[in-house]
């Protein structure tokens, strides 16, 4: 019987849609997109709201020692372990409406609708929303999903520092979201996270759904170029030790390691700083950050190798001294089999067009992988855009993958009473 | 007999040494540096310092609308046009000891050696010290020079305005050294400053004295280069446009500028700035500045023709928009044959090691270069490193330098005898 219930049910489309606009008014920005950095006072907000939301809709919510939130709403069986849905609140400096949000909410709108309809799942289900997914203001992303998988241990998340030296713990503590609850110590029968593609792809193919196979194996890197800072106008260009010169040379050569490995790597340099930063003076240090991804940790490896090559022959040209550390391995994910076909079958219930796909970008899901059966469902986003205010996502895609969100946790927690 | 004396004078080297130690207490920095900006109570103790000192020396202290002051030491004829000396009191933020200070301090000296030895000149004397020659709180550098050079009115310098919103015209009555007397009323019949080289040539070619023949032009421009800033993960290699890879190409491409019309061009890349400066985010737009300096005007404008024939190139095969601003330029200045070659017999009759070299950086007697016969004197400092608490300069130089200003100081006024 909550089989065919199930069959008919679907979330409320104008419901979500409604909810997603009023969360981003929190943070919101002139150009349409949100800046909510983690752990925030902006951040304290939308938790606020989202742990109302979750308690209005019958839930019991539970924060880790990492400020993860947890939103529990009961099954039959107490014993079994809860089927969670979730990503996160956190933006970019320059976020969109989208990323991470829709797969809060419409794990919040999931709760809702089966309320609405008094649907009683065998398994309990969760709503998660991770601390830091974004890594822009402490690296690294994902932070607080990786403690709850056991990559990190708490310790490691409490030391990150932003840019102006505030460390995690005190900013945590800070905005009250220190839990008492330890990180990862109770087990998902599944996780589901639905999240905007963040890429072309789905939009080129004018595909609805992207049922997520796994995620690529990314790296991060940070570098310094030291030279020597001398005035610009009386410092020869022969006596020059330029560490922008040299930062920028190593630009160049980590955009070559990337099309030396396309179509499927990607190799970018996000963030730069020069010292002393003058008009008038020659950089004398230069700190800047690269991110290198490829599905397949083989390759990755051997872009990294390129990249041991090519920034020790920059810096020698140039009498620059310079220090590379690697502050990030995530290696390549697989999905689960089970949560994939979940995915595929709510998406050919729904009739949405579909195409399986490896994600580009991490997300909470590719550390969750770890310690329980997980996968993703992606929707398009206008022109693949992310990570920009001008990120955009179609009402009828969003709804759309919350149903097939729906549908995939419905049938996780069906087979429960199959076994 | 004047001119015998002459040849036997001598500066005090210990007492000129002595009294640059005791001023650099003012403002003096834990690193050995000193920071006495502009406009500040520092400044203006350093103000009362120097004046003292001059009226102790002898000197009538005058200071004009825009605060240099003028300490004047009587010559046999009044009517001749003063001749002057000087430089600035004002520093960095971070800045040294000896950058402009030994320039006032050494002219001081001249006229206490003067004093000792009862020399009367012809021409009456005047040390200066110019108002904000740095121009790190009020931007233009040397302002107040320029005022009296006729280069910008009282009202532009008056509205200057530093980060605190602060306004020049404010702070010179709160210092109280807005003088009655009108900037550039009065001529001189020659300026000479002596300063540090702020450049890394004499020492590397163990002179002692840089005979100053002229002051480079420089050109200052700012760019902004504009992409799409997307997300690093899941945007191909083939659908970036990655402002900060443009920004690199040009940063290079400047270098090459400078290359190009060495040994004297010199071309640099100081401040850059990159949006929105995320680890995972392709920079959408990245903002720098370029600095290109040359003696020979002629030169200068082929490096800017180089210049806005690089950069679309670059923004074009990337498909970046962009925009240049040039926004200063200070044409090249050569100074008076007869000034610079009394400072030539003058390292020659001290024996001084010396060769002619021309300022890469600005100097306040570039501007007073307009309106009276000027030259000027550099001595080395330790590895050309200045606007730096590190900033170092041999005791030996500093006096060799100071000896040579009085030299060339009493050949100028020598020239009124024989006339």
């Amino acid at each position: 019987m909550s089989t065919i219930a199930a069959a008919n049910l679907r979330v409320d489309g104008d419901r979500l849609w409604e909810t997603i606009m009023e969360t981003a008014e929190i943070g919101g920005t002139p150009k349409g997109g949100i800046c909510r950095l983690t752990l925030t006072d902006l951040d304290r907000q939308v938790r606020h709201w989202f742990a109302d939301a979750c308690v209005a809709a019958g839930c019991t919510v539970t924060v880790d020692e990492v400020g993860n939130m947890f939103a529990r709403r009961p099954g039959k069986d107490p014993s079994l372990p809860p089927i969670a849905m979730g990503s996160h609140l956190d933006t970019q400096p320059t976020g969109g409406k989208y990323d991470g949000v829709i797969g809060v909410l419409a794990g919040l709108e999931v709760l809702r609708t089966l309320n609405d309809s008094g649907y009683e799942t065998n398994a309990p289900l969760e709503v998660v929303n991770w601390t830091n997914e974004e890594g822009s203001r402490f690296a690294p992303a994902m932070l607080a999903s990786g403690v709850f998988a056991g990559v990190f241990p708490p310790s490691y998340a409490y030391e990150r520092t932003d840019r102006d030296g505030k460390n995690f713990l005190d900013e945590l503590e800070r905005i009250g979201f220190r839990g008492e609850k330890k990180a990862g110590d109770h087990k998902f029968g599944a996780f589901f996270e639905l999240h905007i593609e963040q890429g072309p792809i789905l939009e080129a193919e004018q595909k609805t759904i992207g049922i997520v196979t796994g995620v690529q194996g990314m790296r991060w890197y940070e570098v310094t170029v030291t030279g020597t800072d001398s005035h610009a106008g009386s410092t020869p260009m022969r006596l020059r030790r330029d560490a922008l010169l040299g930062a920028s040379r190593m630009v160049e050569a980590v955009h070559r390691i990337g099309w030396a490995h396309a179509p499927d790597a990607v190799a970018t340099v996000g963030l730069i700083e020069s010292r002393p930063n003058s008009r008038n003076v020659i950089p004398g240090e230069v700190f800047f950050t690269i991110d290198m991804r490829h599905p397949d940790d083989a390759v990755l490896a051997r872009m990294e190798e390129d990249l041991d090559r090519a920034l020790p022959e920059i810096a020698a040209a140039l009498q620059l001294d310079h220090k590379v550390e690697r502050v990030w391995d995530s290696p390549a994910v697989k999905f689960d089999a089970a949560c994939i076909d979940a995915v595929r079958q709510a998406a050919a219930a729904e009739n949405a067009p579909a195409r399986e796909i490896v994600s580009g970008a991490g997300h909470d899901a590719a550390y969750i992988a770890r310690v329980a059966p997980t996968s993703m469902i992606f929707v398009p986003c206008e022109k693949g855009l992310s990570h920009n205010e001008l990120e955009k996502a179609e009402p009828e895609h969003v709804i759309a993958g919350a149903n097939v969100l729906l549908r995939a946790v419905l049938q996780m927690d069906a087979q429960h009473a199959r076994e």
